[in-house]
């Protein structure tokens, strides 16, 4: 942390690799975190970055691979043989190691594995490459201390010394069976304080929260979040210890789930990042244009059959209205949708659905009875004519109320079909809201215009 | 976790407090964890509420009223004396004591304090109220585990177990100096490696990364993750060490920040929930509804200017587009601005200014071209004529463009500024963007259809 990472660095480091001047790097970065040399890595171009792979030691490199940006890591790799990539690995735990292979072309990934030197490695590795993606069981380590029942403490702890120098964080200690079925857990603050004698019965917490192999990685960090808890064991059907998952990795996974959430909003379909390349942002991106073109179009239609009022001049006016009600239509929805998106995810949206109608048509005749009384204000000062303001501002509060019914019960009705809520927000409800927003537009001020 | 809590469950529960069968109700919930409890609890009514807190022992209270939802804890702790909420405060941890104490009124806040039997936790409360708001000190926990660099091991262990009694916790055992500085720190899983004989000296890692009390917890929550840390010491100026961030805590506050983005972008101010009253959320809501109402009567204006055309049949066509235009401008704007925000928070954008602008174009240019092929082919279809088609094309594809760069420019230009960028997505955005769009519309098919 002391290490400040600025250009000044950066360019320090490119004239060391010019000169070659091994020394004189290793100085400088050797003894840094992983997570500042991966971020120093990011900022070199790729040949620099290879150089510098090549100057650290494995142990080493194989942390920094972790931490680096997935495309610079992919390039990486792709220079590196299966051999050079199996002396990375061997120093990874299995889930981080299962990581960087997933991402391998397959034919590579089987030439990999068959170079790891430790068997029992690589056959972690193998079966963590099995659990499917978004699984607690792709996201778990296989290194974890566990105990069996039957010892006594000392025996206890000395398996534990050996064990943990295998686990980068040890939090609990799990206690199985026999059968290698999870039954309880040793708290290391309990091992400590205990007096080292007896069997380990009396220490044994036997409540243990876990996780089963195939629960979605979102309830397992729903879980761990309600628990406040660091670390969690993954069993299988059978309560068979299989694995554990850490918080780190959670923090990720919410992460995530909350930037996705996020540009799903906002219209981005892909997890992508301001430096991906054009190509990759344009096909995040594109998709919500053209559906927010068809709406669009769609609107035109609406509008065309109307054509006729355009030659009267005070009904013509009303075109001009017809991007504010789009307007108020997209926001109110996307309001209404995120609030219901969010409530979901946290599982607060509880009471009856009769209740909500209530509620949002209750919110929505609040804001529209305000926004309606400032049009009806602007109507007068600009001398609308009233009846032409009370025609604006009656179909505003109309589609406000129905836009935020939309808003609010597409998300429920997905969620409830089992598809993500989140598709809902963004352009999706923007663009049917300005479709059905113009529409009843016209067909209020039909019936109060009468035209 | 073996629990379910469903509508059975509660309706159980309402029958047993009606019945005051106080066994039974112990029996069924007495033992579950404070999680599970405090949901339990949010589901009932208030009296019902309050009849359980009362049953229960405050070790286990406690913890629950952390727990409950914030509103129900306010009713609830209007309820208890200041003897009894002194009584729960004892069981907390120093950070859950001062949040709980924070939320009080403040002529009550001195006299729970002063109830408190343990006066070093009444100090340490004290002393965290004074921290501000989102400091880590705000943040931070007093209770730790430290241990003087000239202690010997046996020492040290001893020590050890009698301090970790008092912290849920135990992830590091922080090493001071005689000055109270942080120095350095032994890992648990090394103090039960290594043999138990000699100083500590040997074993103390003196790399310890560290914050400063007044630093921004979003800052802390960024350390934290980029170095996988659980829990991290937090100082004062002179290295004093002065109490502990733990990851749990660091979980809410990136969850709290994504959740607060999120709602910007939709348009919503305040930190509101689905269950949240009327009030509450018409008051989150209804601002950016008015910013909304003046962009799209802005729009108004800019129409009405052109209102000679509307008499023209070939040119009053135009008006029918203006919600796809501004539908576009938004949509656009909205993309842009959620990547450049999101980039902003991950420090992912980097390089020149100049670099992005010419990204952003040719981004822009690339969706533009297609839109406007799509535009073209309908134009063909519904025989709108080809210079009517191409003015819509072309104009849309300026809107796109001029759409992206504000979308791109306002938030780097507002974080440059120390302005939280999330404050120019969503509806701040895609209302300028409607009015610049609409503008830039019919300017350009002024220039091109000349009228």
């Amino acid at each position: 942390m002391e290490l400040e990472i600025n250009k000044n660095l950066i360019e320090q480091i490119e004239l060391l690799i010019e000169d070659q001047n091994d020394v004189a790097i290793l100085e400088l970065i050797g003894e840094e975190h992983h997570a500042d040399i991966a971020e120093i890595l990011d900022d070199l171009n790729f040949d620099e970055a290879i150089y510098i792979i090549k100057l650290l030691d494995s142990e080493k490199t194989s942390d920094i691979l972790m931490e680096l940006d997935e495309d610079l890591r992919e390039k990486i790799l792709r220079n590196l043989s299966a051999k050079e990539i199996a002396e990375e690995i061997e120093e990874l735990d299995s889930d981080d190691a299962a990581d960087i292979i997933a991402e391998l072309p397959e034919e590579r990934q089987e030439r990999v594995i068959s170079q790891i030197e430790d068997e029992e490695h690589a056959a972690d590795i193998k079966e963590l490459l099995t659990y499917e993606d978004n699984s607690a069981g792709s996201l778990m380590a296989k290194e974890l201390v566990k105990v069996n029942e039957n010892w006594t403490i000392p025996r206890c702890v000395k398996e534990m010394r050996i064990q943990a120098e295998e686990v980068t964080r040890v939090h609990s200690i799990y206690v199985i069976n026999d059968q290698d079925q999870l039954i309880g857990r040793l708290s290391l603050k309990d091992l400590l304080i205990t007096p080292a004698k007896g069997n380990i019965s009396k220490i044994v917490r036997p409540k243990v929260d876990s996780v089963n192999v195939n629960d979605d990685v979102e309830d397992v960090a729903k879980v761990m979040q309600k628990y406040d808890l660091e670390a969690i064991p993954v069993v299988d059907d059978k309560m068979v210890l299989l694995g554990r998952i850490t918080i780190d990795d959670i923090v990720d996974v919410i992460r995530d789930e909350a930037e996705r959430d996020y540009q799903m909003a906002a219209g981005i379909s892909q997890d992508v990042e301001a430096d991906d390349s054009i190509w990759e942002l344009t096909k995040a991106r594109l998709p919500w244009l053209v559906l927010g073109l068809f709406g669009g179009l769609g609107s035109v239609f609406i509008m065309e059959s109307y054509e006729s009022i355009m030659a009267n001049p005070a009904l013509g006016k009303l075109f001009f209205f017809t991007p504010l009600i789009a307007a108020m239509a997209g926001n109110v929805g996307v309001q209404s949708s995120a609030i219901i998106v969010q409530g979901l995810a946290n599982d607060v949206v509880k009471g009856s659905l009769f209740n909500r109608l209530i509620k949002e048509v209750g919110l929505s005749l609040i804001n529209g009875l305000v926004l309606g009384i400032l049009v009806i204000l602007f109507g007068i000062i600009t001398e609308m004519g009233i009846m032409f303001s009370l025609t604006i501002a009656i179909s505003m509060l109309c589609v406000i109320i129905v836009a935020a019914l939309i808003g609010t019960f597409v998300p429920i009705i997905l969620d409830k079909k089992g598809i993500d809520p989140a598709i809902a927000t963004g352009p999706f409800i923007t663009t049917s809201n300005d479709i059905f927003g113009i529409f009843l537009f016209f067909f209020i001020a039909k019936l109060m215009l009468g035209f």
